[in-house]
């Protein structure tokens, strides 16, 4: 490091409180400080801290213990949110400089509490991209609206009866000429909008999709609409709005989720959102787009950022639990060598093979997250510089890709590590006070929204199909991927070069297994190699299996249909890792790592590909990249001697990503290590502890007389 | 049927209410009353019905709506166990007369609430069996106060620092012989009883686990003893005893589970529960054990009893969770052909994936635990009857290692169920009405609680090694294991056959998947002729993985622990896997299945067998029991084809394990299907659901000001 940061690091990064910690801490290989420069930066160091100081400096944000119910959570929530505003977190001027800001500022809430991080950025960033990208000038007099809370939006899609088939919705627009007005109406209510997150209590205002109807009755599909829900003033429903709350949901509770019904309720012509599309005062439909399909793609296309936004809320999971949960490892002591003292459950392998790999997935995932944001950035300064070149189209396709199997990896990943992580700290995972279910619950939805994961990973599958009918017409041009730069082969050239292997695809396909000593084996090189082969096979299957159910009559509905499970399914997820495994692989070769910090980080980098590819073993011995027993026990081999290598490093790698004691709220996860004290008292400073129970003299009274009721049975 | 169930049948199983669900219905292979009489008799569902209706009928049992207080629910939960009491569903002399209807009742209150029925069964049948099993006459009196309710029970094991290592407990009670009294004392808060059910804020009695001290200062190790903790009449603590609440856990809420720290604490000498060792007046420590370990074993049994019981809890689970998936899964529609009509998400091969197996694995597992129960039944007969033959000791070891890993494969197939079952509802599966949440929370605890799931299944592979251990001193006398009959063999006819295949060791190791055909695919006969081949491969790798680690040194307690993954861990697990199918196999296989119900139960062994095997093909290929392409494929081939074959049935499938509406709670698995009106009128019933916030003035004033708080930034 250099000196200039050493005098800074100090308030920056403390020194971390001396405990039964500090065991493992003291065999670490590397220097959590150093490491945790390396990966954010100063500047980010330094604004996540201010963050995280301003909460825990406020008592508006002090921990309210466990219990309160589903009304004061949103109503904290809210008051949080508004604070948030205060704080000039949200601040345009910032923002707009910096987006990765932004994603810090999420992040940052979001290991606070997901409720208020969800509240703040439904309301910004998701209602106030609405307006900002769907929109026109006119619409623009909203945007400091939304920092004063003049109004609060929400972004009203969803509806009771349809989710992921958007283009079913059934909310009607429906345009009046003589009052210049469009009628905002549900038919029924299966078409009420659900699902809205801060509908249920809060949004004054929504950006409502509905089918725009013209004159003479032309549909011209969905469109986005701006509609006064509430009254600012009394937060009472504007006349004609039915808007609610859809109550308890598995987490996330402070967010107020809600449904709406309209019943004929008119807007001025100017708030429909009319960037794709516009309607004159005379009732004509205009728009540049030459077909209702591409314009509707264009108006959604925001949801793209959505997904990347969710692989780093997931991420954020992930982290914490691992903090949590390798602490609390280092820390519980249970069993040991016959009449000897109890050891760590870290040091037993079964422990460190459960949660090790979530560790080093949470540091690959993260380093994707933070790339994919890096891409869908220059995308969206292309899109700001009305850039129609072929290769900001490219791009544009290739984000969408990632982040459409990106979501899915990152939250299913985060899903069941948590789970394992709570597992992993046996009873104590399973108190409340320690935030693993909250983390778990928190996380839950990030597998069904913005897209359901299964029917996201359709996206990546035929945007790689796709590349691969582009080399040819069929299954025996399969082996004519062409070559950048050779003829027709321009696409091959992905403007990230996250497909680029697949020019190598005939090569590929013949790649075999190659590595004899487990020393060898040690590297993300390996998983690296193997990912490419397996893709490729995939590749193919997905491809024969379509054209297959082709060839036998079904439609390509069915055809689709019939061709996820095994195939592209398993294609869209072995691609994402692949992606995820390369970028962490050259992230960590690259020459700018300092010394100090490239055994672990390589370390990492290979446990997380191996780990993840063990997954898929069956399929590699099946298409024989892996023969022999040798193989499959060396993939096993590697994995637990990483394992072992990185188990004393455990503790150093959480110190790096653990937000302050405060944030991560979990007191069998506190730096200190004094497990037991914290989690003793956490448990006494509860309400009521040791109180009788209120109903204590139903207790005493009443008792039952066995039987006095069993004419009933 | 016979004519004579017919008539009473129309009362016992009346038919479902007509709606969406009948085009699926319509097209059942089968008559579902028919599987239901099957599989459960009359006079078991008789017994159920009375129970649903007694529940149903009473206002106390009316569901409440979310949203209640930590306190509430253990209030509301403490009356309705009370009036489980009155209603005369616990009484002794029937419960003694018929074990299962002990089950019965237990899992019908749990598919109720879960809270309930663990409140209820750790009161009776754990805290009663303690002092019944453990104790001798001399506390029989406290027996008939259980049931009405004078006193209120806890087993209290687990301390704050150790759970999985028993041997480690730390509370002590010094026995004086000048008031001849024991004296419970806890040194240090580590040492306080933790996580006890009922002990929070109900219990008045506890069965306390000690280190017993004789005068002189020996130890003779851990003891139950009876300690009273509350006054009954108040419910305040005795002096000395400081008791309280642990606080709120991730699901269970209804149950009060507690700590208890002992000071000092005097009790008589007759409140140690002396079934396997007393102290006398005098002091001096008798036993008919000839060793401490020895007795420990013998007073802990009746933890096994406990594991076959949660094995039933995860099924029932399960059970509730697909039917709510299912039935879902069969009316919501999204996506169709195109311009064709929506099609609902069931007819969708990768909903039918995601789902079918786990409806699968419900029928399997449920098969498996009622077997198991029946098992256990007849082990505690011959504990009645102190029978000690080496067959009585041996159908003890076979029970115990099929429940230690039982309860790990159902708690865990039911938590991966819950969860996909939670995922393919989409968005309404994350509301809490829906009640998935619920059972997912409900069920996590069994993956850890009575003996963590990874740790169980240390048990039942030292089972297994133990059994080849016995056919010959190493590892060249692997083969040499003894058919039944043989010298030294008679170990290997095990009472309930699970282990007997191993006598086939040698020639088991050399088969290979012969299967050509996928039509000979879609038979339960295919998975468990595979699964033999697994066990015997995994025995043999957790065999020389033991020994290898031996010869480099290891002591006994390393080489164990570094054979867990990928050797042992998986060798538990295949051998139950095995055992399900096996059973659910020869069940449904057997000539007394009705002629029209055959093809359905096959079918769903086939489905549960080839599903679970598939988690297994890397090994498969990597022993060489699977070579080339096609033995994979068409393992998954079969998979598909056998999902397809029972999607028509999987409503009805649904219908024959589901609960009454009233009981299964969840407005998207009703029985008449009508997901979305259920749905709505469900969320238009909560509290509020309507009304503006109480908090709306908060809106309304104090605007922010953006930055007005910024230089705390």
């Amino acid at each position: 490091m250099a000196p200039s940061v050493e005098g800074s690091e100090e308030a920056l990064l403390p020194d971390l409180p001396r405990g039964p910690l500090h065991a493992y801490r003291a065999r670490a290989s590397f220097d959590w400080k150093e490491l945790a420069l390396f990966l954010e930066g100063e500047d980010m160091l330094r604004l996540k801290k201010s963050i995280f100081s301003a909460l825990e400096s406020d008592p508006l944000f002090a921990r309210p213990g466990r219990s309160l119910s589903v009304d004061k959570l949103r109503e904290l929530t809210f008051l949080r949110c508004r604070r948030v505003f205060q704080l000039d977190c949200l601040r345009t001027d910032t923002l707009l400089q910096s987006p990765p800001r932004i994603l810090a500022l999420v992040t940052c809430l979001g290991m606070y509490d997901w409720s208020l991080a969800t509240k703040a950025f439904l309301h910004v960033f998701v209602f106030g991209s609405a307006i900002f990208n769907s929109g026109s000038e006119r619409h623009f007099k909203y945007i400091p609206k939304i920092f004063n809370m003049e109004i609060f939006g929400c972004f009203a899609l969803t509806e009771l009866s349809h989710g992921s088939n958007t283009k079913a919705m059934r909310t009607t627009a429906h345009y009046d000429p003589a009052t210049e007005e469009f009628i905002i109406h549900s038919p029924d209510f299966e078409a009420a909008k659900f699902w809205v997150g801060n509908m249920g209590k809060t949004a004054t205002h929504a950006v409502v999709f509905a089918q725009l109807y013209v004159p003479g009755g032309q549909c011209h599909g969905l469109h986005p609409f701006l509609v006064q829900i509430r009254d600012p003033k009394t937060l009472l429903p504007m006349p004609g709005v039915m808007v609610g709350d859809i109550g308890e949901k598995l987490g996330q509770n402070g967010l107020d989720n809600g449904f709406a019904m309209f019943h004929k309720v008119r807007i001025p012509r100017q708030d429909l959102l009319n960037r794709t599309g516009d309607v004159t005062p005379e009732g004509t439909y205009i728009t540049r787009f030459k077909d209702s399909r591409q314009r509707f793609g264009a108006s959604l296309g925001g949801l793209s950022a959505g997904r990347v936004f969710i692989v780093g809320m997931c991420v954020v999971n992930l982290k914490l639990a691992v903090c949590i949960a390798l602490r609390f490892s280092a820390t519980r002591r249970q069993f040991g060598p016959a009449d000897g003292e109890e050891v760590p459950v870290l040091e037993y392998q079964l422990q460190q093979w459960r949660l090790l790999p979530y560790l080093a997935a949470a540091y690959a995932l993260d380093h994707f997250s933070k790339s994919l944001f890096w891409d869908l950035m220059a995308l969206q300064q292309g899109l700001q510089q009305d850039d129609r070149s072929a290769r900001q189209a490219e791009l544009g396709r290739e984000i969408h890709a990632l982040a459409s199997a990106g979501k899915p990896l990152a939250s299913w990943t985060a899903q069941r590590g948590i789970q394992e992580c709570r597992e992993a700290c046996g009873g104590h995972g399973y108190l409340a006070v320690n935030r693993l279910g909250d983390l778990r619950n928190d996380n839950d939805p990030n597998c069904t929204y913005e897209g359901d994961n299964n029917v996201l990973l359709q996206q990546t599958s035929n945007y790689l199909l796709g590349l691969l009918a582009q080399g040819g017409p069929g299954e025996h041009h399969l082996l004519g991927l062409p070559a950048q730069g050779g003829p027709g082969g321009a696409r091959l050239e992905s403007p990230l070069k996250c497909a680029d292997f697949l020019a190598a695809y005939p090569a590929l396909l013949g790649r075999r297994f190659a590595v004899t000593s487990l020393q060898d084996c040690l590297d993300s090189a390996v998983p690296l190699a193997a990912y490419e082969w397996l893709v490729c096979y995939l590749l193919r299957e997905s491809h024969q299996k379509l054209t297959q159910e082709k060839r036998s009559g079904s439609s390509d509905f069915e055809a689709r249909n019939n061709s996820q499970v095994y195939c592209c399914r398993s294609l869209a997820l072995a691609f994402l890792e692949l992606t995820v495994v390369r970028r962490f692989h050259e992230h960590t070769h690259q020459p700018d790592v300092p010394p100090p910090l490239r055994a672990v980080l390589q370390r990492l980098s290979a446990l997380y590909g191996l780990w993840s590819l063990s997954q898929h073993t069956a399929l590699l011995y099946r298409g024989g990249y892996f023969s022999g027993e040798q193989a499959g026990k060396m993939l096993e081999g590697a994995i637990l001697e990483l394992c072992s290598q990185l188990k004393d490093d455990a503790v150093a790698l959480t110190d790096v990503i653990a937000p302050p004691d405060f944030i991560l709220d979990s007191p069998i996860g506190r730096a200190d290590g004094e497990l037991y004290r914290n989690l003793w008292s956490a448990v006494l400073q509860q309400r009521r502890v040791l109180e009788r129970p209120s109903w204590w003299p139903e207790f005493s009274a009443n008792k039952p007389a066995p039987g006095s009721l069993s004419s009933k049975l």
